[in-house]
């Protein structure tokens, strides 16, 4: 008998099938027992019938315990009245391993026991909505930039130079040196792009940050972009596409996902392009208007970003920061040297930010004099400074956070159940 | 004036557009001046034609050098003698910046010299080709997976227990304890394994290896699918398949790239399912007659690989090794319990292993036994041992080498070239 999955069921409609899993729920009424088999592809009922209370698959019915796995073989039957609208009447049933005391009921658990059962915590419904969603959210991104005639340039984890000061890194030795782990692929990303045009890198990030919010992992996945000869517009403008082209994906491919999540579609079907644009000198004295305590030159902090996200049901692009607060690689403005030409998007509802980037510095000299001005060693960025010296032109790019994309298109609040295994302050198990 | 690739240049036949480049090469011909512009996605050839010597736009020729940067404005002609049989008509060029001096010229340099350039060595068109190939093959494990009902889940890089042995491991601290870098998902894989049914993980990998050959990098890229009621016949099927995918897809796509390389399509077109199975105890009196000094019990190295890999132009697929020398998860044959039902795909043409997997134990006891047999943790792998209590059932599941798969499809020998910053012993810049 064929092994199919439950996904692939409507399929199979009047044939004899196998499907192998695991049981989700089981109930019984009268001369028929309800079996809810999960494969991991979704939830089918199968349908155990008899007049003979001692029929031999009645007594595995009632062996059977939540999470125990079997292999269960039968026809498949449409039945409006089923989940999903097939069932499956048993013919046969191999019990492969009875789970005793599973420990996670249907009763409430809290968060803290949910976390340290999270290798079992996936196998639950709204969990593995999150996690399809992420799924999806990824395939989206790269097919954008693949079918945009970016290349993937996998840039290293394992980097010799603290970038962005040490205080976040993680290092570990290398041999006869020390290593530290990547915070961002983009100083990479700027010799790609310089020798193949338009590219992205995808990988895991790490910040050793000592905050402990709904929003930060330790070890998160980023993508970065990168175009040689692009500006910051160029740079808001492909952020823009994206972040439609992910709703768009999410809200087609993911439609079962976001009713499991009881997430309201029309909250992300309303986003439209432009995203509403602010510079930073516009943005502080409306924040302050709404109760901010920033002062001009402050960055801005989580009560901001939700200020910010209540100005529009889309996005909004705050730009031209101050360059002190900024990386030290950021394009400052002509006009305007003391701001730099960097961007960040801010997801509606409270989301946060989820795109950071803007054009980078391409004249040597000025490289050179932020390098001094950050104390940076230069030997460790003599590669970096080359990319200055042989065919240098304006580039711009940007990272976006898988998570908080996630977490945003799932309309989950903490960020902690958009990754399998989340690594978070303290917390490393499993 | 329209922005346009060097790939996309077919589509603008006689239009006017604008391409952002370096300067490749440049010759000129009596009233001719050729300037070779590449892009990133393509080289161009555009033409200066003037009677006048004291053009102006023949002064701007006589200035460019090797890797300048510079925008050119012209008409797109079709021209069958041009590379790729377009060409632009010159109309105008602004020049972004002039390289003086890069490093990499046309005559020859040593490996050390363009590793230690690699930022710039990328820009060459071997190593473009090279990586164009890899970005490809990335894309191509993707679509199959994704193809095929997979479901991408993430694994964790730092992970707090050593899983293999602690000497090649590289470790951080986190917070107040120690963490490892990952050698591998599987683990983690087999928890999404059975909430998903069907899952990969594809994330970069560290082994802090002291060996230094063209096979080996201390970071690499690897997918590791894993199959919840599986077997070992399944995992090779899967492997076999995945491996002709790519091949399949490095044919269609990347003719452009393999010819670059020299690489003869040929050795890859051959390659048909099934591939060749032998089992370790018929492989070790083969290899021993053809001059392996390798006993029964030891692992297959480097020589044995070669060797294998002369006996069909297929992937050779090794199965049924002694237990000992295999992971501790490894599910034991019924009749012959020291042995272990893994495999190695062993690539044609020397290129060695490159895919390693098979059945897991699913049997709580016996796993239990093994992990006090290696000496292993208990308590880092108690959410393990959950997988074998909650719903156990036999899965199976293996690991792909990406660079190992470039470096095969490309042709060429050293690894290193597979990857856009390869980490070496002792070598960590640029």
């Amino acid at each position: 008998m064929k092994w199919v999955y439950v996904e692939d069921i409507a399929a199979y409609k009047d044939k004899d099938v196998e499907v192998r899993g695991w049981v989700y729920n089981k109930r019984s009424s009268g001369k028929v027992r309800f079996i809810l088999v999960r494969d991991g592809t979704g939830i089918l009922q199968t349908t155990i019938f008899s007049a003979d209370e001692s029929h031999p698959l009645f007594g595995k019915f009632d062996e059977l315990t939540q999470e125990s796995s079997l292999v269960v073989r039968g026809r498949v039957r449409e039945d409006k009245r089923a989940p999903g609208g097939f069932e499956l009447t048993v013919q046969d049933i191999d019990i492969l391993q009875i789970a005793r005391d599973y420990p996670i009921t249907p009763k409430e658990h809290t968060t803290p026991f949910l976390m340290e059962h999270r290798h079992l915590w996936l196998r639950s419904r709204k969990q593995h909505a999150v996690l399809q969603v992420r799924a999806e959210v990824i395939k989206a991104i790269r097919d954008f930039f693949d079918g945009r005639g970016f290349r993937l340039m996998d840039t290293p984890i394992l980097t010799p130079s603290a970038c962005e000061g040490t205080t976040t890194l993680f290092e570990t030795k290398y041999f006869d040196q020390m290593a530290y782990l990547s915070q961002s692929g983009q100083l990479y990303n700027e010799a790609t792009a310089a020798a193949f045009g338009k590219v992205y890198c995808f990988g895991p990030t790490f910040r050793a940050e000592k905050s402990k919010t709904r929003r930060h992992l330790i070890e998160f996945w980023m993508v970065e972009p990168e175009v040689a000869f692009a500006t910051l517009d160029d740079a808001i403008d492909l952020g823009t596409d994206l972040i439609l082209f992910i709703i768009e994906r999410v809200l087609t491919d993911c439609r079962a996902d976001l009713e499991e999540l009881e997430r309201d579609p029309k909250l992300l079907e309303r986003i439209t392009k432009p995203f509403p644009r602010m510079t930073y000198d516009e943005a502080v004295p409306q924040l302050q208007a709404k109760g901010s305590l920033m002062k001009y030159g402050d960055d801005l902090g989580a009560p901001e970003e939700t200020l910010i996200s209540e100005l529009s049901p889309n996005p909004v692009c705050i730009t031209h920061f101050p360059a002190k607060i900024k990386a030290f690689y950021m394009q400052p403005d002509a006009t305007r040297p003391d701001l730099a030409l960097g961007v960040d998007f801010m997801a509606p509802e409270s989301y946060g930010e989820i795109i950071g980037g803007g054009q980078r510095i391409h004249d040597l000299e000025l490289l050179e004099q932020r390098i001094r001005e950050y104390n940076l060693p230069r030997e460790a960025y003599e590669w970096y400074l080359d990319l200055r010296k042989y065919g240098s032109c304006p580039h711009a790019g940007f990272g976006m956070g898988v998570e908080r994309t996630v977490s945003w298109m799932c309309g989950i609040k903490h960020i902690r159940e958009t990754i399998p295994f989340p690594r978070l302050l303290y917390k490393i198990y499993p």
